[in-house]
Order: C-alpha cells, then sequence, then structure tokens
C-alpha cells in the first residue's frame, strides 16, 4: 500500500482523487499543522479540490486519522505471536513496529497521542498480541500495560532512529564531560557495524523483555 | 526557572526582552513550524521585535535549540546517581525525566532529534549519569546504549503519558477484539488508582531496569 501511495501522490491530483490519496496528502498538512488545527478545508486546498469533494471518498477528520495510522502501520508484522515463542514474537514484531514508525516519524507524536477507537487494524493487531501474550500465561491485568510500554519503547527508539548520527556528540565540551565522552566512544567501537541508534535499540529491546518476562 | 518562564511570557513583550522570554517564546514558535522552518525572523515577529534585536540576547538557531533544551530538562534530578544504588537511582532519574517531558509533549519529537552538541547542562547530565553507571559496574561499551535505550522508553512513555485516557479504547469494535478487550478491562481493575499511562510506565520501568542488570 506504501508504495503506491508514494507514486500516486506525484501524480497531479485532479486526475486521480481518491482515499489514498486524500490519505497521503494529510499526512504532510497534519504534518505541517499538528492534529488540532488540522481541518478538512485546508487537505481540500493542498489537493486543489473543494472541501465536498472530500466526502466522497473519506468520513471526516476522525476517519483521515485513523487510516492514517493503517498507512504508517501497515509493515507492522504481528502474525508472528501465532508461531513463534512469546520472547522471539514480541523482539519481531517490535523490530518491525519500529522500523514502519520510523520510515513515517512525523506521524510518531500525532499516532502516540490520537485514541487508536475507530482504528480497526490497529485495533485488530492488539487483538493478536494480547492472545500471544495470554497464551504465553501473562494475566490478564498486566497484558495491555506490557504492551504499552513495549510500545512506548518503540516509538521512542523509531524517533532515535531517525535522529542524526552524531546526536549524542558532545562536541567542544568533550573535555568538561570526560567520563561520558569515553564512555560514547567506547560503545562506538564496541559494534562498529551497527549504527548508534541499532545499538541503544537492540540492548533496550532484549533488556524490556528479559525483564518483562521476569515480571509477568 | 520554569516558573519565572512562565510568569513573564504573559507579560508584554517589550517591556521584557531577554533571554528567558525569548527561550519560552521559542518553543511556541518551534511547535508551530517544526525545526527546519523555523527561523528567528519569525520569532522576532511573535515577540513584535526586529530580529536583530534577539542577537543582543540569544546566539541564533542553534544557542536556542540548546537553550529550549536546557528549559525543558531543568527538572530532570540526576543528582540520584550519586546517592543511591544503580536501580533506584535509574528509577527515579526516568521518572522525574518522564515528567518534565510529559510537561512540554510538543519537545518530544524535536529533542529527541535536535544534537546535544552544545546542550552544556545536557552534557552534565550525561556525565554523571555515565559516571553512575560505571559505578555500578557497568562495562565502558555499554553505557550509552543503555542510557540511550531508557531514554527512548522515557520520551515514548511521556508521549502516552499526555495522550487521552481513553487512548487504548476499542470503541464500537469491542465485539471484534474480544481478547484485547477483556485485557484492557482486567487492566483498567487492576490497579484503578492508577492511570492506565502511569501503570504502563512503571511495568515497563521495572522491567526494563531489571532486564538491563541482568545484560550488563
Amino acid at each position: 500500500m506504501s508504495e503506491t501511495l508514494e507514486r500516486r501522490a506525484g501524480r497531479p491530483a485532479k486526475n486521480v482523487l481518491n482515499r489514498e490519496l486524500i490519505l497521503a496528502t494529510a499526512i504532510t498538512v497534519l504534518n505541517r499543522t499538528g492534529p488540532e488545527d488540522f481541518t478538512m478545508a485546508a487537505l481540500a486546498k493542498e489537493l486543489g479540490v473543494k472541501t465536498p469533494a472530500l466526502y466522497h471518498h473519506v468520513g471526516g477528520k476522525n476517519d483521515i486519522l485513523a487510516g492514517m495510522r493503517q498507512f504508517v502501520t501497515a509493515g507492522i508484522d504481528y502474525e508472528v505471536f501465532k508461531s513463534l515463542p512469546w520472547d522471539e514474537a514480541t523482539i519481531a514484531w517490535a523490530r518491525s513496529y519500529r522500523a514502519a514508525f520510523a520510515a513515517h516519524p512525523y506521524a510518531i507524536s500525532l499516532l502516540a497521542t490520537v485514541p487508536v477507537t475507530g482504528a480497526h487494524p490497529t485495533l485488530v493487531m492488539y487483538e493478536e498480541v494480547s492472545q500471544g501474550f495470554r497464551a504465553a500465561g501473562w494475566p490478564e491485568g498486566k497484558i495491555v500495560s506490557a504492551i504499552v510500554a513495549l510500545e512506548n519503547f518503540i516509538l521512542g527508539s523509531a524517533l532515535d532512529a531517525v535522529a542524526p548520527p552524531d546526536m549524542m556528540d558532545p562536541g567542544d565540551f568533550a573535555g568538561e564531560v570526560p567520563g561520558y565522552t569515553q564512555a560514547l566512544r567506547a560503545g562506538e567501537s564496541t559494534e562498529p557495524r551497527m549504527s548508534r541508534a541499532d545499538q541503544a535499540f537492540e540492548l533496550g529491546l532484549a533488556a524490556l523483555v528479559a525483564g518483562l518476562a521476569g515480571l509477568k
């Protein structure tokens, strides 16, 4: 779906007004306006059409937010919970989840704070993941907290994945923070073939999964 | 510092143009424009002054980004690493870190992706935290990855902390996702005095700290 959207987004809007183009354009507009100031009128203007024309294809702002979530999360693999042990499934799911949001970093803050109510594909994902946790022996009362804790780590890691490689560099202050600078340089040479962000994600994911397994 | 800034931000700009007011206003403008489209001219316009007047108080865009980080992170308590064992210190630091960013959620994406280079107070924090990890026996090559993994979880959790309480509600689709809905309801009644977001944060933080301790 992503590929289709990106290809169509390059064509003249008038020829192809449809749900996919509207959603792809909505992401651009939302990124500029934020969810509170986003209007159907602003979206119509961006597409070069009149506002009522949009309603032939989408149901309004809430429908657009749900559709945008579907667009961003389409690459997340939750089927792994049907075939792999809990810890392996969680790690595979988390990696695909981080990659999906790292490809759409402007959507992270937005989708982290807009309710999933009405977002059918996301709810189907939660159903599969919940069932995977339950089958692994998780108590009912901790399943959603554990999933949200993982999502919090994943979304923070997706932001970090799109940060510049020198994100953590002390620059001219290196001499004033020698303990930190030493640790930073040691980390760079420990796993030279992994990016700084990938190292942190993989260490944190392994720790979080191991720690959750001990607390369930 | 935060209290002073908020009080001053309400006064007429012309009377109090100074570094603190400029930084507080910059947060508003940055939140609207994003870091790439942020300009000193837009900031001057918002303050009702001419652009050159700003340069009597701040050094330009990079100085403003560093100052904004200082403003948002002023409440983070990293001194705990000097007095508490590693696991207790990490938990106290993480709680204060999440609270600081939950009070400025618009800054999360921005500060997660703008290098800390030149942000002196943040580097001082990393120095203290690194020394705390080192003293607890962490190998040099994993210290920064462990800190960044914690930060990723904390920033994702700060976004979740400002999401609506019904963020995870399936709404009309509850019947289609019964396993998820059951787990969600069980979680709500497990710790009725803690918010949904607090439950997820505390479970994830305990898991991450325990898991990291096992991987160091």
